[in-house]
């Protein structure tokens, strides 16, 4: 129960940032030269590029290229320490941050930016039978659930059986959803075909699961289409106007239907971190706090909540959408909200969310992309993903790595990153 | 209780491999074209290319960049079906392979090429606090290990408590304890510094305890002088005739003394695979089946042992060393018996081992390497051990991928594979 060392060397004002993901690394980009010293506090070492995730979890990527240490992507900013510890609590009173170990840390200023979760609407016992994907672990355990069901289908000598095995299920067709599934397709229908002698694996079910009327409700009615049509030429199997009433280890049961099915994969909600819970802060129906146009937390200026664990909505009415870039901005605008109060300056004007547009990739080849007026689809809109993610990758050497991957995975049809490892029991099977 | 499917479908002479290391892969490769059909068996879906296994647990590789997926590497081989599973036990009178779910696999000829694990000499609890190096998960557990040390220490304000956690331990100073410890050297003395705050990773004591009276015993004596030079420029502590007496989670006791440390790594000894247990063969004490000159198992001729699980001499009465090329050579060596046999034409004369040569790295930039008469040290070795072992990698990607992390660790000073993924407790910190 004691304040950790450095606490007293320093009187300079100290920001903490707890959550070292898009979000609160640009709160500490922006915070530069602001003579502030940064804690940032992450129960993980590293900085995670999600919108690559699904990539690790289908073989494309493997984990190291699309994550980088905290502590490195820092190194060169010796105003920040890097801790890597799990909050538990927040006093607010005290401005003590404390943490998994018993220590604490005293704040001047705190910068909540723990994004979110996977949410299963009440159904939290789904979790087993049907994993989301937020993190590495999630993408290891997804990766690892494909590739041993096509194993365990090559040993199967019960028709029905393998069947079920070669069943996959994608819950939600948001751009995670959109993006396992065409992965998926793609592995069974042209990656692994040669790999197997008993089974054809372009034999697999891919289904795509989605409650709504269409695909990809996000983007506008045209490239929604164009994404369903590009996804049923992959093989994909839309079930759209589907609820999904139950998950099991070998079942999917929608509706009233069961199909059998060994792997379900869950694309379908969110919720936001529990740091709203370490505040008291009021919070909407997903656990995202509700913030000041500022995006501090009402009646503590001194506490600011960002990106995904934030409720912050357009001028329009609608809600900021929980991207990337949407993240960033919010701590670019905090890092200046900082900075002006310090220098006894004038204060921004309230958050306003830029919408930089929105892509979803179709398979290794095909991407829509929606920059407001401007509408793209297909080969072209693909490159430009694929440009657009390396450069906002971090660093030479994964730029360097992932373009790599991605041109052998194109020319050759080879995904790279197939190794299983860990398995779920501990054990090697 | 069934018989696999495809066992009833092809009548050709049935060789069934157990093990896709170096050995079992060799064998099959050797057999290409004798009119057989194969079928490999592993627990795991890769082959591990294991010599550079002590680079993916000290963060220069990453784990996919040193395997491949076994039914990936044998895609061109319709002869060859390729199964994930555990081996359970061989009926060596009905000739069958017992696997875990319950089904079994019938052979007329049978290979095991099961490898070989660390072993503790009796002190099997040892295994908790001193991971041995063998499979990608250990791989995982002893990197992350390393990097959770220093976390831990940049975390700690107990000047005591810290100094335990900078203090890594490698039991054993063969080839692989010598890589290990001078990588981990190199990580704390060069890679790591300017990313703590809190800490002085230069300051980290990295002990490379042996119980014989010099390191890499398998060297000529000037070799292993050398390289105890260079080891102990690189930062690390020699503990020469010392024997560990026991492993703590905490500590290391050597002798009487016990020294407080956190990480310990354990690369002192090895055991042949249960391949014997199988069989009920007999076995030396290291369980390495005592097989025939012709690597088949006394009184039964259809059963080959080969690599680490089998005890074989060379012409001097030395015993065979645990290295990929005596596994290959063995693997060679059987399919060649098989051949002859189908054939009926004249058998092989008995095995023999081909001496090589001997190399070992000692961190990134030295090496030493014992060709018989011509001996090689420094930097010129250290390349030629990098354009050999690039070399033996499997495919262009993995060469490349190889290749370029290499030269970008030996230009920047940087490693690039630091994530730390799925905590021992299965829940992240």
């Amino acid at each position: 129960m004691t304040a950790l060392q450095s606490e007293t060397r320093d009187d300079a004002h100290h920001v903490v940032v707890v959550g070292g993901g898009f979000g609160g690394l640009q709160a500490i980009k922006s915070l530069k030269g602001s003579g502030t010293r940064i804690t940032l506090i992450d129960r993980r070492n590293h900085h995670l590029f999600q919108p690559l995730l699904y990539q690790a979890a289908t073989t494309i990527l493997a984990p190291s290229e699309i994550a980088w240490p905290l502590r490195h992507v820092l190194r060169s900013r010796p105003d920040v320490t890097t801790l890597m510890a799990k909050v538990m609590d927040v006093d607010t009173e005290t401005r003590q941050v404390w943490l998994g170990d018993g220590t604490f840390v005293t704040y001047d200023t705190l910068i909540l930016a723990t994004g979110a979760r996977h949410s299963y609407f009440g159904n939290d016992h789904w979790e087993e039978h049907a994993p989301g994907l937020k993190t590495l672990e999630d993408a290891t355990k997804i990766r690892r659930r494909i590739l041993a069901a096509f194993e365990a289908a090559e040993k199967c000598d019960d028709e029905v059986e393998r069947r079920a095995l070669l069943t996959f299920a994608v819950i939600g067709a948001g751009p995670t959803g959109v993006e396992l599934a065409g992965i998926i397709a793609e592995l069974a229908k042209r990656v692994l075909p040669r790999d197997f002698r008993r089974i054809d694996t372009r034999e697999a079910r891919v289904m795509l699961i989605e409650a709504g009327p269409r695909v990809l409700a996000g983007f506008p009615e045209e490239l929604s289409s164009y994404a369903a049509k590009t996804l049923e030429r992959l093989g994909v199997e839309l079930r759209l106007g589907a609820k999904v009433t139950e998950c099991h280890s070998d079942a999917v049961d929608i509706g009233l239907d069961s199909v059998p099915c060994h792997t379900i994969i869950w694309a379908a909600g969110v919720q936001a971190s529990r740091a709203g819970k370490w505040i008291r802060a009021d919070a909407d129906k997903a656990g995202r706090v509700l913030v000041a146009p500022d995006l501090s937390v009402p009646e503590r200026p001194e506490i600011f909540v960002i990106g995904d664990t934030a409720a912050v909505d357009r001028a329009d009415g609608r809600p900021v959408p929980g991207v990337a870039p949407a993240a960033k901005q919010m701590g670019a605008h905090v890092a200046k909200v900082i900075k002006a109060r310090l220098a006894g300056g004038t204060l921004p004007a309230p958050f306003a969310y830029k919408d930089m547009g929105n892509m979803a990739t179709l398979g290794r080849r095909a991407a829509i992309a929606d920059f407001g007026g401007y509408k793209m689809k297909g080969v072209l809109a693909w490159w430009i993903w694929g440009v657009a993610h390396i450069y906002f990758l971090i660093g030479t050497r994964s730029r360097a790595v992932v373009a790599w991957s991605w041109m052998w995975s194109y020319v050759t049809g080879q995904n790279s990153a197939r190794i299983i490892t860990q398995p779920e029991d501990g054990k090697p099977q």
